[in-house]
């Protein structure tokens, strides 16, 4: 128990540093006033929007609490199960808000410091999303261990398996946080982008992140509570995820507190090794920022496996080997799984190359190109997973799966802060753009988001792998509690019974289900949207008379009255509506696909009960999510990642036949058609069934006790 | 046995019918020479096509015939089984041979029809479908009862198990047979489709089906080869799916001759029941011809729940109840299953015009919107597949899942007939666009066309329905097999295996595998075919001259030059280099889907042999491939309907916000696009995974005996 206070010590340190980076970035420059002025609307809309949502989730959260409660009650359980699910919420949530507040902090600073030069801007924009990164990590430790270490001094337990048990409502919270986070912000973020898109663009024909155009502040508001909050919500709760699986398969196959502590003595140890990580981010002038970040990334991954080693045979007597090698091919598969999506969505590769040159046909084809990629995408990464849990479970067992996902989740600090780098760069580009400055400037934070693509295509790799392999670990846990529960008798959930097969076919259909109502909703929010800016051009005179102006072409050829006129609409744009739209629609649409994700299990369970075969039928509808859930993820992310990129080489020039189009040209039109649909594919509901098959799991293992 | 004799009498009784009705079609007028002359191009290039695929799959055939019989005779079994296949496959490909045949003779003698009536239209329309529907149950029953006979009388086995597993063979052979000519059909259609439209209609701005475009009889052979021998192969292989699924499970189960032939009878009088239904079908003067086909449909759907409850209850002794509501909960489960299909695919119901309504915005939104209502339509036919097999089984265990399957297919003979209809009126409509009939001829082959639409979209939720059951029910046999040979240890395929999960998640990836791969053959044959129609227009003189006169607009105003010019290029369109390039690539294009589906459940199965677990891996994929297919099979096929049919109601004028547009508008242009999309989905990679689960079910339960 005592290595367990260095372990919250980690924790601890993780805190530390973030709010340590924190107060770094805030003694950062902020650039002009119009930068002050654009980066305090960013923050405030991002503010406004996670204030709206965690008012309603906190509705939600006290229900599920006292619901929980009352059914461990009833069924001779402990009510600290609803304690340890309301620390998870909100351990979650504040992962999520103290990340944003750095995120929307960081941007403009990064802008202003590409004013400057790229090493500076890269330094700023990591910094920042580093303060996620170890936020999430150090959040997760904290909450974990520290219910374990009370719930254990404090003697509420004699049972040490009640004692896990009870920690999984943990594992409920943050999933619960994490799928509203991931659907409400994939909605706002797709809203904001189609609107600003094709009004703004396509319609009124101004530049993209242009002060005029009323959803611009929205759209990079949207980046932040989408990319930023949303990715950490999902890492967290995998993290967590794969956490209480191990420990609650160690205690399960093992009967040994060393199995048990084992994943958080992994976990706080990871913490260290990604700090270690950040410091080895650093680039000279002139020198490669890809090359720092993967020197970071890769880095800490070296160390990690060596400190596993130790850690593992240090803690363990039976089978340290086996457990260690599961690690290692958790994190093999991670990598794996990552090079792929890279080479089916990366700048250059093969199969984006064919989808530009099916771009030539027009848009018909561009799309059954990339639903083709996406499609064929899927294969080698569920032959990894595949593999991964075959020889994990070869090694140690089920206890093995959950040990890859920790392997594959162990520098997750680090991961998490070469994810939120990306849309902090980003944010710093639209920043740019808004305020004016030289070309130049843009230029250097498109080249920081370029940089990151990369390690975010294996940042994706490592979401959907380990989604997939905290799933199992959290559906083992649940298998091994209703077997404890059953007592001698084996709990075997067999595909011929009919139920299992019902059951079966209603799980592979929910990823279908679930990613028809996501993208039905950012449907119905960007209409709304749209009809906003439309509106907005419409009845605001200043701004219809500075579109005018802006229609002329060069400002050079501008009179002295249509500059006055350009710079009298430019402050006429009214963001606040758009972002209060962004908002309402991802909150009101959020709540059905929310709803469904988590009564579904609850309701397949009572099913079952009434033919005496709950725990069956919930197995069989877990194992269908999952398996077909993985398959729509990866295709959905896939093709959007494909429809994306072939857009940009497209523009970059890529020549098709030896002719090259441009932005503009009909090839480009059809491409830009791509992009669009991709779009709600890789930010909204392929991202959301990650999260979707992960929170079934946990809803199922925590109410396996009260249902059966 | 004496019944069977007559069940025998039953299907040669439908071969009779079939040949009467031929002949009938043969006496019917072609109309002009030209007319002839279009219909004689047709044919040929169906029977080209045909015959090039017929080669390559002899091939195929003999080889796994060889395969079979010396794995057989390694393991002790009989030899036989690799006669069974044999029959099998000449049997599916003499039923898709006899359809193609009648259907290629029906089209213009339909045309010529509608020149005089509607009612007489219909009547040829139909009596063409009608012989592809017999001859599809006539060959089936004979097949499958005349090995059953000629197995026993000769005495060849002392087991009665051991016969029934031989005869799996017929399935296989028609199972293989079946998927080959589904994606081999499915892409020959599109390649030939798309390479029309796109060139044809869209660039050299021609109306359909016009004889300047080289690609039309291509086009229109293309329909045959799809939808009237790829529909008819696809529900041959349900429909003795389900025979034999039902024979080995009612053996396996009960050990009781009766339950093995009651399949048998009940198939026979379906055929007697078939007939009975197509004389329902007629229509006077003046009368609806939809509501003709319905009284076919539905009326020979009462009487064969009468049939079948005599026949039931005659038969068994046990459960004759049970099993009569097996068979009726799936019939109801076809039927729910196809007025769902309606509802999310047919001309002005609420999802299609939610289609119609994002297209306002562009291609991109109805692309989402499209792929959103697909997406949803996998809800309540998962839930009504899963309610039936969970009512089957609890009516009468898994022979009763055989026997709902069986339910949904006992008249086979009509429902094909109605199905087959549908493209027969298609080819009509063609041929008097070719021909230059007056336009209300092609006015009334087009609502002939139309008039099938709600019976074909009830045929297609058949299909899928049917498609589920079946694979159920050769699974169930599968595991029956296995049990048998394990001796008296249960089989248990359990999920909680990692194992059988890792099998899940590769089953569950396959479909989305399979269906990028006939996408991909889609576009690469279509691309073959884009460019020889436009190396056509540029190569050939009179071709483009008679283009050039074309676009000139209305022939009132053509020189008499002009027309002479346009009637020189009439005849020079090379419509045998596009009918070659289609079948060549149809064929080359078919076998590496093909492979994959054969292939994987042996390469499975001997993995999983290497850990003592073939045969649960293999039970794994299955499961996998199934609940997956079945949703994937249920989103592709209606996202493409709802954008066939949002495109045509946009051509018909529905109104989007008060306000109608019609074709050649924008948002006309942006349906076309969702179209094009929707149709290798809808036409290709949807129906193949129909056959994908159904042959893959049916390896392994051939394959079952010699690899474990």
């Amino acid at each position: 128990m005592d290595n367990l206070y260095y372990v919250l010590g980690a924790g601890v340190l993780a805190m530390v540093y973030a709010f340590w980076k924190t107060s770094w970035i805030n003694n950062q420059d902020e650039g002009s006033d119009r930068m002050k002025q654009i980066g305090a609307s960013i923050a405030d809309g991002a503010m406004a929007f996670l204030k709206a949502e965690y008012r309603v989730l906190a509705i939600f959260v006290v229900i599920v609490a006292c619901l929980l409660a009352f059914a461990a009650n009833n069924q001779g359980d402990s009510w600290l199960v609803s304690v340890s699910f309301l620390s998870g919420a909100i351990a979650s949530a504040l992962a999520g808000f103290l990340g944003m507040k750095v995120a929307t902090k960081a941007n403009n600073r990064t802008t202003n410091a590409a004013q400057s030069s790229l090493a500076k801007a890269l330094n700023v924009a990591f910094t920042g999303g580093s303060v996620m990164g170890l936020s999430v990590v150090g959040l997760g430790v904290l909450g974990v261990t520290g219910l374990y270490v009370i719930y254990s001094q404090c003697g509420f337990f004699s049972d040490t398996q009640k004692l896990i048990q009870t920690i999984t409502g943990f594992s409920l919270g943050a999933s619960s946080i994490a799928l509203f986070a991931r659907v409400g912000g994939g909605i706002y973020t797709k809203a904001a982008d189609v609107g600003a898109d094709l009004v703004g663009k396509v319609e009124a024909g101004i530049p993209e992140d242009h002060p005029l155009n009323p959803a611009t502040i929205a759209d990079n508001v949207g980046d932040n509570v989408g990319d930023v909050a949303g990715m950490g919500a999902d890492l967290f709760e995998s993290y967590v995820g794969a956490i209480i699986g191990s420990m609650v398969l160690g205690w399960a196959i093992f009967g040994d507190l060393d199995y048990v502590t084992l994943p958080l003595y992994i976990a706080g140890a990871g913490i260290i090794v990604s700090i270690i990580g950040t410091f080895m981010v650093s680039v000279k002038e002139g020198g490669s920022p890809q090359k720092a970040l993967n020197i970071g990334e890769f880095g800490s991954s070296g160390i990690m496996v060596v400190v596993m080693y130790l850690l593992i045979t240090k803690t363990v007597d039976t089978n340290a080997m086996g457990i260690f090698y599961a690690t290692l091919i958790g994190l093999a598969a991670g990598l794996g799984i990552g090079l792929i999506t890279e080479h089916y969505t990366g700048t250059g590769t093969k199969p984006v190359k064919s989808v530009v040159d099916q771009s030539i046909t027009g848009s018909a084809t561009n799309i059954i190109a990339g639903l083709g990629v996406g499609m064929q995408s899927t294969f080698i990464p569920v032959i990894i997973i595949a593999g991964a849990i075959v020889f994990a479970h070869h090694n140690a067992g089920l206890y093995g799966i959950a040990m890859a996902a920790l392997g594959m989740l162990a520098n997750t600090g680090i991961q998490l802060a070469v994810d939120a780098y990306g849309p902090i760069s980003d944010n710093a580009g639209g920043i740019a753009e808004m305020a004016g400055l030289p070309a130049e400037v843009r230029e250097r934070t498109d080249k920081l988001d370029a940089v990151g693509n990369t390690t975010a295509a294996i940042g994706k790799g490592f979401a959907i792998g380990s989604a997939a392999l905290t799933t199992l670990a959290l559906f083992a846990a649940f298998s091994e509690i209703i077997k404890s529960k059953l007592g001698e008798s084996p709990f075997v959930i067999n595909i011929s019974e009919p139920v299992v097969m019902a059951a079966l076919f209603i799980g592979a259909m929910l990823p279908f289900l679930f990613s028809s109502l996501a993208m039905g909703a950012v449907g119905r929010a960007a209409m709304a949207m749209i009809e906003e800016v439309r509106r907005q051009f419409r009845d605001t005179p200043e701004l219809k008379a500075a579109l005018e102006v802006l229609g002329k072409g060069d400002e050079s050829s501008w009179s002295d009255e249509d500059k006055s006129t350009y710079e009298a609409g430019l402050t006429k744009a009214d963001h606040g509506r758009c972002i209060e739209i962004s908002t309402q629609s991802a909150i009101r649409e959020m709540l059905l696909p929310g709803l469904l994700a988590v009564t579904t299990p609850i309701i397949i369970g009572l099913l079952g009960n009434l033919v005496n075969m709950g725990p069956q039928a919930l197995g069989g509808l877990l194992a269908g999510v999952t398996v077909s859930g993985v398959a729509m993820a990866i295709f959905q992310s896939n093709a959007g990642g494909a429809w994306d990129n072939a857009k940009k080489m497209i523009e970059e020039g890529t020549e098709i036949n030896g002719e090259s189009y441009g932005k503009g040209s009909d090839v480009h039109k059809a491409a830009v058609v791509g992009d669009t649909v991709g779009d709600p594919f890789k930010d909204t509901s392929g991202p959301s069934l990650n999260i979707l098959i992960k929170l079934m799991s946990v809803v199922s293992l925590v109410i396996a006790p009260f249902l059966f």
